[in-house]
């Protein structure tokens, strides 16, 4: 019987000030509204905390907040190939697709191995921009336009995206915009005015509680666009926000990089749907085909665990399941947190034996061994 | 007459712990030995400061150190076209490479902007490891091999550098390896035995004060490598340390994505030196026959700063020139720190008109406009 005690990761590290992680069109305003703790994302700031991770929790799933996810930076793809290169990154069939819709991308390598999950816009079709998660997709873009000598241009222009999420976004996006942008439907977007200049606005957010991304494609109104949501919202009690985690692991939102990495497939990450290689010629085709017709080995799942403390998790907590007398590895915990709604959660690459919601498993962490039972994500009550 | 005063940045913000930013195989010991700040580097963490930067920085040139930088990923590009591909990343000529030498080789992409600017260790003619600055070189050299139909095998082995810095780092690596490691040239690597492991160790290290890095290949041997080296360096005051921002300053070592990125030249980072357009079949290689040609438009330069305080530096501290009795942009400071030898000082790009060493500017800091003079690289007192 395995009785681990992890070694102990600290809560609080210290960031040292670095060009090399950039700051970003709002840090200025994020940092005099208060913020606690941050983390770096594409060599850029994206703030975690500001009042706390359980009172961002609440006050997000009952107000409106404003984010500053500038780090989800934009690779554009323009050019008379730009439609070719994107079809050639994903899986996901964008032969019907059309101007000012959203698309979530799985971007594979040659082994059907998933290198960045981006929202993949279409401002036209010989102009995408793709809002990455955490890793240079860039340089894949470039590398694969050089070798295969297409007629493209591939850039990260000077775009930062702000998000605007909750049950409040709708009132408080129609008092700076205008009411249209509210009739956006789900993964659509349109250009909207600010102050005499036109926005991308989608209705997209990384988080389940509803609400809008505003692509900012000047750095220098960062403040100014920053400050109208403020002013306009006070009655509505906008606050500042960010991805918070225990939102993201409740509604299942997948971090690229940490839940899954280049080490996994698109099936592995629940991504299965998005994948059309019967029908998309593809980079990584042929992997995916056999990956689809063997199955996953394992998958991501929620995880309920049965703990007084939780230790900060920085991922890499493994998993146990009884089978035949003994005890063997059955997964591994990437992100943790304690929900005021659901308790102690986590995010967990199961594997295939153990998929099922409701199985019981033992988890190592650093307070010693606990019971955790998996669950379908999203997760309910 | 600009009168400008930065906004402040944080000197303590607080890191989040995620398992996006990797943990290394010495995380733990790096705490256990009292670590104060971290930043993240290749999606891993890297250690900034223990006792404290000039504390650090005066250990490092009077002792020894041992630094873990496992987050100088590295890039494993093997079989049979695994040369061509690295002659093809790289300006530099490597057609008379040999064996178990480095090189340090910036990447460029097809205009001749620097997207790394890695050490590249020749193991083998077919076997080449890249020890990557931050950015995800990976991607950059997979969607090359893809384009091209090259035949190489491109990974991230399971590798974990730990360097030995500093005056008495050849006693220490004599004592926990074999004398016959201190008898390596600058640049030159060899196997050698760790516990019945042959472990690859270069005489490199990003410092002037000398060293090594060892290349541990197998990351469950973190605690004990880190071990043997500080119970063998007792009495040589061998102490935890990481690549110093004071140290590198003057040293004029360039941090790709803060000092340079990939809006820049390799002419611009001064690395003219390394780049053989007019005899290398390289990427990129029209433009920086152009650009060599034309010679740069802005350069890196130290900088001594005249300032009582000296803020927290993020990068973007903009530098003014006088000309034609008017105040004209000269530049832009993108580190700065206070070294105990030489007084504040920082590291710059700095347009043409005033590259020469002694040239007088002025900096616009968060204190304040004070006055600053472009010196050579490295500095001398």
């Amino acid at each position: 019987m395995v009785n681990m005690r992890l070694p102990a990761v600290p809560a609080l590290a210290i960031l040292s000030p670095s060009a090399r992680i950039r700051r970003t069109a709002f840090s200025g305003m994020v940092e005099a509204s208060g913020i606690k703790a941050y983390t770096s994302y594409n060599h850029m700031l994206l703030p975690t905390v500001f009042r706390g991770l359980e009172e961002d929790y609440t006050h997000l799933r009952t107000h409106v907040q404003v984010w500053d996810v500038a780090c989800e930076r934009q690779v554009e793809i323009s050019g008379p190939d730009a439609f070719r290169l994107v079809q050639m990154m994903t899986p996901r069939d964008l032969s019907a697709s059309a101007d000012l819709r959203c698309y979530y991308v799985p971007l594979v390598d040659a082994d059907g191995l998933v290198i960045n999950d981006p929202i993949a816009t279409r401002l036209s079709v010989d102009r995408w921009w793709l809002s990455i998660a955490d890793s240079d997709v860039l340089l894949w873009a470039k590398g694969l336009a050089y070798g295969l000598k297409l007629d493209v241009m591939i850039d990260e222009p000077d775009v930062s995206p702000l998000a605007v999420q909750g049950p409040k976004a709708d009132a408080l996006i129609a008092r700076v915009f205008s009411p249209e942008v509210t009739a956006l439907k789900s993964f659509r977007a349109g250009w909207f005015d600010f102050q005499g200049r036109p926005l991308l606005i989608a209705k997209t957010g990384w988080s389940h509680q509803g609400g809008y991304e505003i692509y900012l494609d000047d750095s220098t109104l960062g403040p100014a666009l920053w400050t109208a949501l403020f002013e306009a919202g006070a009655d509505l009690d906008v606050g500042p926000g960010c991805p918070n985690l225990i939102e993201r692991i409740e509604s299942g939102l997948i971090s690229y990089g940490g839940d899954a990495t280049f080490r996994h497939n698109p099936y592995e990450m629940g991504l299965g749907k998005y994948c059309h290689p019967d029908r998309v010629e593809c980079i990584g085709r042929d992997a995916l085909l056999k990956l689809a017709a063997a199955g996953p080995d394992r998958m991501i799942r929620g995880l309920r665990i049965e703990t007084e403390k939780l230790a900060p998790c920085a991922g890499g907590w493994p998993l146990f399941a009884q089978q035949d007398g003994k005890q063997v590895p059955a997964g591994t915990v990437s992100a943790a947190a304690r929900s005021p709604r659901l308790g102690p959660i986590g995010l967990a690459m199961i594997e295939k034996p153990w998929l099922e919601a409701g199985t019981r498993l033992t988890l190592a962490t650093p307070d010693g061994m606990v019971p955790a039972t998996v669950c379908l994500l999203p997760m309910s009550e």
